[in-house]
């Protein structure tokens, strides 16, 4: 018997032909091709998919359930990703819902190096409370002038900076440029108000020049980083994280496509898996449709006993205020890193003023 | 004034409000914050995205053209999709349907190498006729036996074979392995027909990974590959193309997501704009639900005049017979390479003749 893992797809279909379209998509995720021209039966038992459940959901909408051999798949994240949804991805009546992994599997990818705990750890805050996240924005403004709000930020006490994910290496502002002079602004202002703020800047390009990136940022005294797994491509995301143990990385859900991979699962689940230590996400109530019941699954995956993963922390974000701050905590509960960056820099001058008392709402919060 | 792309999305919206909905759109995929934090006066300018039209296209769809500020982007991939379609693609209501680039910005990725022009010429093959195309598989049989189908195919006259983009590097068939011994036993077959067969390993994992698999290939004496750019992300597949300037590139659609970028965008165009010699699709009327109006897009996309761009050659698939090539061949035009996989493969020991009736009828075809 080959070992699988269970891919979980939610398609829309009819109840008379769903077990013929279930078969395809078992089909089309592994061997892809007529099952009649195999000529191996090992090839048949062992590699093409196996339907094993087809649940109907009501209103047209079937789940299936499909066992996709592991041999397929090794250790590789974009074959992963190949064989969980490549070819079915192109099919606009079916969404991959969930997957459920065995722990050689989890094992070999290895889930974050330090995820929630060792965030803590890092700034030395207990788990009574959620941390606190901002975005130094907009992309071409002038690197001081950056550097200077990121230097607010840490005056007002916040514990993680990031970039915004739109910054990248444009020639009005070079990553090692920009990535210095934020780094500089935040040790200063860390020194001065003790409180040990990190901040992350944003990666972009090739394996290559992402790797060249976390250099410079190591050497500018940075252990933190923010990338877009779906935009650099999950194997780059997953080989920078194994390569760079001593960094946390931040996972961005820009090109997300939330809409054909559920969210809970990509970014929840495949983010974590994959080694990222907070996930990003756009939080019900702010500038995207996600539901609450979508926010709960995602930030319930990120944190959830998963094999032996280290939990990531959920990080809520797009459209979030200081005047919500109350009621994402209590949505949330304190295992979480609130993000909130355009609404902060409403505040221009009194920038880190509007910081600290962000900072101290979330660290003065009693949870109902 | 910025030189700016413009890009067109499609959103499902109401007329009383489009207007904002367009101007959110514009703001997330640029600065990403309120413009009343905005303190630098060029950046409101100059990276700010700009609303220049909305289209209402009935039954409640509306075309919104935004133009991105090309300084945003620079010459990254990965950055292009992040300021085309990053944050916007965790939206429901939109998809991106189109973009309108400079000549700086075509020139600055610069295509295909070869494009169709450089496969004709590499392989003798004049213009009035298609060329042809198939897949080793299925994933997970045996080495020798994946190199007999190679062999097969080659001893039929095709023009290309690929490996099925499920092959990677698994462990029961490691790509060195594979891919050695499929390019054995194509060079003699070829050697036997004197047609120069080209087969084309699927490489997979990191940029570094697969630039091993690319000087693996051209040690076995190739000089093609396929890849699936949104699988290895985008900037990974653009600087193999830049680094190989003598390799041919066949692009596989697989996690293309078709259903929020438009194909013919995300395939036709953005494939070769990065370099991709072949662009290969799902066809109508095969396995898969693009429509023939989205293939003939495609197809018009992948070779029509571009700046200074080669002409990609389109390459429909999925699910394609030998029944169907005069059909496939009066719809898409002599300027195709037709792929049949699976469908060859049922003729199992029949294969090389089947193949040979493949080729026979591509050549011999009169257009309509």
């Amino acid at each position: 018997m080959a070992a699988r893992l269970e891919a979980l797809y939610r398609v829309r279909g009819e109840a008379a032909s769903i077990a013929a379209r279930a078969q395809g998509i078992a089909v089309e995720q592994s061997v892809e091709m007529p099952l009649s021209a195999i000529t191996e039966p090992a090839v048949l038992t062992d590699v093409v998919g196996e339907v094993q459940d087809i649940v109907d959901l009501g209103e047209g909408v079937f789940e299936i359930r499909i066992g996709l051999a592991l041999d397929t798949i090794g250790l590789d994240a974009g074959q992963l990703l190949n064989m969980l949804f490549g070819n079915t991805s192109l099919h606009e009546d079916v969404a991959l819902h969930d997957v459920v992994l065995p722990a050689t599997l989890a094992d070999g990818f290895g889930g974050p190096n330090h995820g929630e705990a060792g965030m803590r750890a890092r700034l030395g805050i207990g788990e009574g409370r959620a941390l606190t996240c901002s975005a130094v924005k907009p992309q071409g403004a002038p690197v001081p002038a950056l550097a200077h709000l990121a230097g607010q930020f840490a005056l007002g006490g916040i514990d993680w900076i990031k970039d915004d994910h739109g910054m990248a290496d444009q020639a009005y502002g070079r990553f090692a440029h920009r990535m210095a002079a934020c780094a500089a602004a935040v040790r200063v202002a860390a020194r001065q108000t003790g409180h040990p703020t990190r901040y992350a800047p944003s990666l972009s390009g090739t394996l290559e020049t992402m790797r060249r990136q976390v250099r410079q940022a190591r050497e500018a005294g940075l252990d933190s980083a923010v990338v877009a797994p779906m935009v650099c491509g999950v194997s780059t995301f997953h080989a920078l994280v194994r390569e760079n143990p001593d960094f946390i990385f931040l996972a961005h859900p820009s090109m997300g496509g939330a809409a054909r991979i559920a969210a809970p699962l990509l970014i929840g689940k495949l983010f974590r898996l994959l080694g990222a230590d907070a996930v990003i996400f756009p939080s019900h109530g702010g500038r995207f449709g996600f539901t609450r019941e979508t926010c709960t699954d995602l930030a319930t995956h990120a944190r959830a006993d998963w094999h032996a993963l280290a939990p990531a922390i959920p990080v809520p974000a797009g459209g979030m205020t200081l005047a919500r701050v109350g009621e994402i905590l209590d949505f949330y509960g304190p295992r979480t890193m609130v993000l909130i960056g355009g609404s902060l820099l409403e505040a221009r001058e009194r920038l880190a003023d509007e910081t600290a008392a962000f900072t101290r709402a979330v660290a003065t919060h009693r949870f109902r």
